[in-house]
């Protein structure tokens, strides 16, 4: 079924829940790939209805960001989310989750202060606010949110924690094409010569994972190899390489506890991110 | 029933919608007077369960606000509560609702540039983040605010209108002494003498109300007439007193349409707020 009225959704999922029935959400801006199929098949095992929302959030994309010509296809989307056992397409208009500027907004501090976070000035404000929109407009047990986004999720966890919002969140490993590659929907931009490139982002991950298996434990030296993998090929453009604490996200200079390798680069003009997380003694 | 804990409240309420009670939520910093029972009756009589929740909210409260000697009486609270028709009252510690140091919360923005958020940084944003977990801890169908704090009203419903809480805000009226003074938890802060001097607020606003009935549009000589009332007592320390639009709260140099004219005067060192709304073709 397809939704696109927020009163209907909440109506039609309002009785589902009377009738006993657990809902698992999962939030999309469409296009989907089989990172967001595996969240939704992962919702279907764990609830009884699955929702999937599919909306391009203009809110957290920055002037200069790819709001307009971000990929979407409703029709295809329809037909995959269903396929992977959705029950619910919820895809509202613009006008309809923002009828007017909206004067409210939900932000999460600290953590937000690192990677896409300081990259993406706002980005994280625009997350936090169109997701405890969604969580207003549907009453799930659970939201799936894939862990390419790691700081999406940390963030989203943590307003939940703190604003007491009753749904639990769990987050989903990365899918990768078998080259490695993350997958995102910003992988259509790519020619095949970005492509090659592109496999550099999940290539230079494992080059790090070996070196820190072999006892590297310093930060700065690993980022540096990280680097230099990328530099090598021109069409890489480093926003930024980092290695953060899994929990707060702060620099790490020594390796330790569970942490997060995290990277974006522009390739040619598409942003890409990947990350791996990891634990040393 | 008193219940203190997040976990056991929810489990109650939850309980009580699946049997398709209706519930109505009075969010209170206690120390109730007739103003809060008014709200618990109100809500008493458009719902089948009524929450009230009595919580002293730290991050409210400015560093030299009265946090800490903030007037506190659970016993009497909860007689008075329950005999005014509440089944539930909800009073959780400060740990309970921060267990640690909050990141996230919400803010809305323009509503609180002016009047109270003017004077009160930090205020606006500490009372939206607690409604909003109390919104999210208790599934009510309505909350109930008092006018007093009429700036707080219009920024808890442009809050729900624009994240989409499934709730209705149902604004109430000022309740009053006979004398005019408008009911505060804050009043038992007074000495006679400054009780007596506490008599202007109410009395400079019914006399703006007269200007303007005879025909007054100008919102500065209004302003200055109260501003001249309160000045002749020395116990009054003027903060503000402003004439603004009732939906922008924005200033206004010509009345039309529906307006309020709010005020907050320290009286000693009690910071007392009244208003009164108006409406000019």
């Amino acid at each position: 079924m397809l939704l696109q009225n927020i009163k209907e959704t909440r109506l039609y999922l309002k009785e589902q829940k009377r009738l006993g029935k657990s809902i698992g959400l999962v939030p999309t801006m469409g296009y989907l790939h089989e990172g967001h199929l595996s969240l939704i098949k992962k919702a279907k095992d764990e609830n009884n209805i699955v929702v999937v929302t599919i909306f391009v959030n203009p809110i957290q994309f920055g002037p200069n960001d790819d709001f307009e010509k971000y990929p979407r296809d409703l029709k295809r989307d329809y037909n995959l989310a269903l396929n992977a056992g959705a029950d619910l397409i919820f895809n509202p208009s613009v006008e309809e989750m923002y009828p007017e500027k909206s004067k409210s907004f939900v932000v999460v501090q600290e953590l937000t202060d690192n990677l896409c976070g300081l990259s993406r000035p706002g980005h994280f404000q625009g997350v936090t606010t169109v997701v405890s929109k969604l969580f207003n407009i549907i009453p799930a047990d659970r939201a799936y949110f894939g862990l390419k986004d790691a700081q999406q999720v940390a963030v989203i966890t943590q307003m939940v924690k703190d604003l007491n919002f009753d749904i639990e969140i769990v987050p989903c490993p990365i899918i990768r094409e078998e080259d490695g590659l993350a997958l995102s929907s910003r992988n259509v931009y790519l020619n095949s010569n970005e492509r090659q490139s592109a496999l550099l982002l999940s290539q230079s991950l494992c080059k790090a994972e070996e070196l820190i298996k072999m006892g590297e434990n310093n930060a700065e030296k690993i980022v540096d190899s990280i680097i230099a993998s990328l530099e090598r090929d021109s069409n890489c453009n480093i926003e930024y390489v980092k290695i953060v604490d899994f929990n707060t996200l702060k620099d790490l200079k020594i390796l330790k506890n569970k942490f997060l390798i995290a990277l974006a680069v522009k390739i040619g003009k598409t942003r890409l991110i990947d990350n791996i997380v990891m634990e040393v003694d």
